[in-house]
């Protein structure tokens, strides 16, 4: 039999789909599972995204152009100049969701064996771009005692080697919730330029932002030009994570025209999904007002009910809809996956991802699990209840 | 300034959207152009994909499962099946197009510097695969003369070294149009099977065979199952091209729980096009019988046409809709660029694709060109008169 790669092994499973057979299992025997574990909204597409597809008039569903159509691309620098960021619409690359724009992003700035630093927690995919780019990454720790802000500049200092070639960050974070602020991203912006490094970040949750502060895209940041490279999604925003659309964004060049080649190779995004994404453009600001009350009335009673709970620890999310909760328990992988086999209130189960593999350093974070807080308020109460009474009875 | 990737360097620019500009430039002057270039047939999307769109009901455009949905998978194995191949749902991911499985595939069997061999010429986004895997490309020539028939086994014997992991086939060919026969598929499959090597096939343009000869899938062959591997697509079956949904195929169940782990990274396959290409497969069978017959049509007007040309000759192609012609020119890179800035007939010219870029030795094919017959007769017989005019006077 031929030998798959070595690549192949390396693939990481992801941390949340290896509990499914768990879930599938606990639905069959007829429990109710509550699912804290994936970050797919309930909230409703926007109307004006939906009738772009149903109003469709296409009689050839064709290629769009490699880059994603023009007036999209036109449209979408409108939305980032409402939003003070100033770039044009050859700046942009629509790709097949923010997960091949970090791949673009990936090929064109490093080649195996390169690293990559990212603070960790992070969103568990990167291993997998990592992984199929054959570079490595290189995490530096962020903690729970503090909100997972930014580690210091040192701690970054004392990792980049001649084979690092960027910075990632998720701004604001999945799956730590955490928003950085100006004065880190401008630390940040020192840091790439002191070294001649890329900073790219994943600011997919950028409008996703609470308590009144606001959110400062890299591409704000002067002098950054040649360094910034923004990764977003209409997945999140609009919940549209089946759509399948994201966007690099970067003021460079060289690396627009290098992303290009990749972006020509795999032909063209998804013509439907970009029509009902550049009508989703015009979703009314309303939409995101009601959107973000809800998450925040979410995240509060999520937080408070779990803050409820003897011996658990919360970081408090700024944005996102994410937050880490460290348990009393040694090993949230047997507990969540005890949850779904073992466990139930009034025929009723949660399901977690356990926080490890959210870490690409061995051994941290094993007692921490990621919340989404997808689910509406009651719901959430029900379900972090089932975890108080859970945590009483659990031994590990 | 942060440096690009050494990978990014070597991706290749598609050798059919370097000419683009010149198009553009020429339709601004108010040239009509022909475009034999590109493979977006005009023919249209089938109604019962077209309704599923428009009759949508989703309120949330939510993912799918990495691997397609449930129902979709189903489908398309029942789709094989009634093609006398036998596999299983679970045999098959969806994918964001046959580009998306080429890249699992290749990322699940090749580590950087391994090798795979294609009959060139090939499919030019062979290269770009290959380049942002890290993997080698080498070619094995076949020849116009032959009708790019299989090349010797002898030829593959002596290409294959330690590093070799694969073959790669396009059947029927893009750009050649040939239909390999059972007897040149049998011996592919001994000559894989002595080496442990994976044979993977592109069978994109299986529906697309012509003149009552029928195509011979890979997966019908006996004993091959660990070694198959089918790349398949809904884009030109369907006229589908922008919905970016393919398939890989494989009976061997390492790879595909390996290529699974790439899949769950990007999250999944666009939902709205698999909705339409699900709804696709119910199409009448009357649809597939019109579009061959138009495509043979089309096909004899061409290289009936094309024969009236002296110095030009001409492999006829099998299948797909495709086909190469030898001009009696030295440089087509060149010609092709003359005919869209320098040549017209009543203000109208042609854009083709010089076949270089379908080559990866180097000078080889370049008096070739790719002419894609997805254009009406009386336009063709129009487009290959432009070209018979311009080799007329056309000096190189």
């Amino acid at each position: 039999m031929p030998k798959i790669s070595k690549k192949g092994h390396h693939m990481p499973s992801s941390p949340i789909r290896k509990l499914v057979p768990y879930a599938e299992q606990a639905t069959k025997e007829g429990k109710t599972v509550y699912y804290l574990n994936i970050g797919q909204p309930d909230i409703k597409t926007p109307q004006v995204a939906l009738d772009a597809i149903t109003n469709t008039t296409l009689d050839i569903l064709a290629y769009s152009r490699s880059e994603g159509s023009e007036t999209y691309r036109q449209k979408i620098a409108d939305y980032y100049a409402k939003n003070d960021i100033s770039v044009n619409h050859d700046d942009i690359i629509v790709t097949t969701g923010g997960s091949e724009a970090l791949l673009f992003a990936f090929g064109s700035i490093m080649d195996v064996d390169d690293e990559i630093i990212i603070p960790e927690p992070f969103y568990a995919n990167y291993n997998g771009f990592s992984a199929s780019s054959g570079v490595k990454v290189v995490p530096v720790v962020s903690k729970i005692e503090d909100n997972f802000a930014l580690p210091p500049i040192e701690d970054f200092e004392t990792l980049i080697s001649s084979k690092t070639k960027a910075i990632l960050i998720c701004n604001p974070g999945n799956p730590t919730g955490y928003l950085y602020s100006k004065d880190e991203i401008k630390k940040l912006a020192a840091l790439v330029k002191k070294h001649d490094l890329f900073l790219i970040a994943d600011e997919v949750y950028r409008e996703f932002v609470y308590d009144g502060v606001s959110h400062y895209s890299i591409l704000q940041e002067h002098g950054l030009q040649e360094h910034a490279i923004v990764i977003d999604s209409v997945s999140k925003r609009y919940s549209m994570c089946g759509a399948r659309i994201g966007y690099l964004v970067s003021k460079n060049k060289t690396l627009i025209a290098t992303a290009l080649k990749f972006a020509q190779a795999r032909l063209s995004p998804p013509t439907l999904a970009q029509i009902a994404s550049e009508a989703a453009l015009d979703t009314p600001d309303s939409y995101f007002k009601e959107v973000n009350e809800e998450y925040v009335n979410r995240r509060n009673t999520l937080i408070r009910e779990l803050e409820k709970i003897e011996g658990v620890k919360v970081a408090k999310p700024n944005g996102a809809f994410y937050c880490i909760a460290q348990l009393p328990i040694k090993n949230s992988d047997k507990f969540a996956q005890w949850l779904l086999e073992h466990f139930s209130v009034d025929n009723e189960t949660v399901m977690v991802a356990p926080a490890a593999g959210f870490y690409s350093s061995p051994n941290i974070g094993l007692n921490q699990i990621r919340i989404a807080y997808v689910l509406k308020e009651e719901r959430l109460i029900k379900a972090v209840n089932i975890i108080a009474e859970a945590l009483k009875t659990y031994k590990d």
